[in-house]
C-alpha cells in the first residue's frame, strides 16, 4: 500500500466534512496496512472547537487499541495539522505523520517555526495528494465568501 | 472573587487526579463569577493521551454553553498548558487563561518560544498559586521514581 492509497481514504473523510458544511479536513490512522481509525472535522456538529479530524481519529485509535500511545501508527491527514493536533500527535507518540496540503494560516509551523514539535521518534511526510486536499479547502471557503 | 479563589478549585481538581494515580493537573472554566466547567487529567482512566484537564474542561464548557467559542470565559489551570492544550485554547478564543506553575519540560513555551500561540484577544496570567500546583506535581513524580 502506498501513502496515496491511505491519503485517498483521508480525502474521502474530508469530503464527508465538506458535505456536512464543516471545514473539509479528514484523517485516517493506520498500523501496518490496516486502517484502525478515521475521522473528519466535526466542529459544527459537536459545537466544539477542538473536534478536529485528527483529534477524533486519534481518540478513536486509542479506544480501538486500548492503548494511550501509538508508536506503531501512522496518521494521514489531508491538511497540515494545527498546533493543537500537533500537540496531540506528540503525546500519542506516533511513528509517522503524513499530511497533504500545507496550511500557512493555521498549520502548526506558523507558531512552532524551527522547533520540532512532534515526538523525537516521529517522522513526517508532506505533500501527499496535497493539491486535492488544498482544492477541497479552497472550494469550501470560496462557497462561503 | 479573586484568581486565587478559582485556582483553589482547579487545585482541588488536580488533587482528584493525584488520588486517581493521574499526573495531577486540574482546570476550571469560569464566566463572570460562575464556574461553568471543570476537569482533571484522565489520561490513564480513559487510556487517551489527549485527555488533559484543559481538554476535558473545555469540551465540557462548549457543551454547557452550546457554543463552540468561549470569548467571555477564563480557564484556570494548575500548570502551564502544553502545546495541544494551548492550541485548543486558541481555537476556543477564550478571554483569559490563568496558570499556576510554569512547566519547563512540557509547557507550550518550550516549543512556541517568542511566538504568541493564543488567540490575539486572549490575555494570560501566570504564577497564581504556582507553588501549590508545582508541589503536587513534584509529590506525584517523586512517588513514582
Amino acid at each position: 500500500m502506498t501513502d496515496e492509497h491511505f491519503m485517498k481514504m483521508a480525502l474521502a473523510e474530508a469530503r464527508k466534512a465538506f458535505d456536512a458544511g464543516e471545514v473539509p479536513v479528514g484523517a485516517v490512522v493506520t498500523v501496518g496496512e490496516q486502517v484502525i481509525a478515521r475521522g473528519h472535522n466535526m466542529v459544527e456538529r459537536l459545537n466544539d472547537a477542538t473536534a478536529h479530524a485528527e483529534m477524533i481519529a486519534l481518540t478513536s485509535a486509542f479506544e480501538r487499541l486500548g492503548a494511550k500511545y501509538l508508536p506503531e501508527a501512522t496518521l494521514f491527514v489531508t491538511v497540515e495539522p494545527c498546533l493543537m493536533c500537533t500537540g496531540a500527535l506528540y503525546w500519542g507518540k506516533l511513528a509517522r505523520v503524513v499530511w497533504g496540503a500545507d496550511d500557512e494560516k493555521n498549520g502548526h509551523r506558523r507558531v512552532t517555526g524551527d522547533t520540532w514539535p512532534f515526538h523525537p521518534k516521529t517522522t513526517i511526510t508532506r505533500g501527499v495528494l496535497g493539491e486535492e486536499g488544498a482544492l477541497l479547502m479552497k472550494e469550501f471557503f470560496r462557497a462561503r465568501r
